[in-house]
């Protein structure tokens, strides 16, 4: 993995902030275990009532946890005054989601000053056995310059 | 659109039962508003509770729905005794998820014995504006032997 | 389909040169058949060196058409002094490659200030048959300021 | 990367025969340089004929070499007597495709008795510069039983 450098000092804080006011993962019960520069991990534990007919965790869900993962793992090398909203994202699904644990871990593969290219990877634990790759994530994530500050709508989006 | 006959005569009440199971869709507050031959519609109105920073709705919440419509949406042609599981999606996201409700509709761009391929539209009104296109997923739903029918593990999942 | 205004008079000229700059497609034995506001055409005649292990055209030369399809259907779309460049593509392969002719129709789902998403389906034609579908790429397009004009790096690819 | 064991004894021998039989690797100049159980690596130097509008090499043409390099990743740790083709892929373009020698290493990320998650990285060196990260492809691979032993078409490709 390469080691990245963070432009902007008060990413951390920043980030804790901005998940917080992510209120669907108050809603889904996600927390935000790590943030470093290029690296950002979310962890859900299980519930009965995130799941889809077999009582695995909705594949939404693991999506859910990954996006935001990926995203933050992008924001955390963008200069001050940046917003971060995802392009896109491919999943591949590997396994069931069941389990008592899931951890999307996010990783930077490409920063760029507009896009940034970034994996999330899935996984799994269930008692002692060894952690087991849920889903893997492959995504767009676009730099925009902070609201509040430019006032601007996002460049990509233009009026509907 | 290809217009596409069922093979399986009670696929709109199998259908209906196992969205029930899916605990996730009662937490979101979403519900089956359309289920076809080929094309299942799912509908989920706003909530403050599923967004992300911005208070747009999350895309995982999107995707979530687009899943979920798409892998009915498969399991409507296929024969009796199916299972239906996601193998992978991609997802473009078009627009801020902001409006007063969000549909999802799904339909089946190429039927398959094992694969099928499935797109979903993710749509939005708000007042009186026209539909506008929030995200767009193209993904690969498999068939699988029913459980309790065969006992079988999925043939694409060996024990992890 | 959405009906699209050109903002660049010139679209269909600069494309032709465009088009005819990409050496790949002389290699392959490729023509540019339809040049429209958001929708661009590219066929190419079957031809034994152009395929995998079972005579059938490999999946990264129908990839390649409906690439440059998607892009040129971007480009179509974008204000004078533009480049464009590919983002990202996902393709969903959905029969073998056979036949004569593979036309890949490419058309503009959301067209933005920076990025565009375009989707293609490539279908083929053999002998009597209906269009056969074989392919569906859904991509991510962004417009850079052409250079030459402005001298810079695209702004997404910082220094390697 | 985990460490996996191939089933077939003769994957080396007949990847490298299917290699030969793909055509349009001779017509585009691309070798098969590396086979072992998992990961693949087939090699292309640049050719200026092989380029989009502004001398780099197609992302189609880097699509090509990903994705034949991802089908024989998955073909080593399938059993004896199967086919392989390719269901769906995506696709990252991380820089432009420039510089003397493109590598494009696959490697299995989840096999399965069906269905096989690969990814690839495709490479480029150019003079005395680190390797570059020019493009990287998330896929899925489908195993088929192999034509000629059983006569079957493939299960998930329904007559067109």
């Amino acid at each position: 993995m390469t080691e990245y450098q963070a432009s902007n000092p008060a990413f951390v804080e920043e980030i804790r902030q901005s998940f917080a006011k992510q209120t669907i993962m108050g809603l889904i019960g996600a927390s935000l275990t790590r943030v470093e520069p290029g690296v950002v991990e979310i962890t859900l534990p299980y519930r009965a009532d995130l799941t889809q007919q077999h009582g695995y965790v909705h594949a939404g869900i693991v999506t859910t946890i990954a996006d935001s993962a990926c995203g933050y793992a992008a924001y955390s090398l963008m200069p001050p005054e940046s917003d971060v909203l995802a392009v896109e994202f491919k999943v591949n699904l590997l396994r069931p989601a069941k389990g008592e644990l899931f951890v999307a871990r996010a990783e930077v593969i490409k920063p760029g000053k507009t896009l940034t290219v970034v994996r999330a990877d899935v996984v799994t634990t269930s008692g002692a056995e060894d952690r087991s790759l849920v889903a893997t994530m492959q995504g767009t994530m676009m730099r925009l310059p902070k609201r509040g500050v430019t006032g601007s709508t996002p460049g990509a989006l233009p009026p509907s």
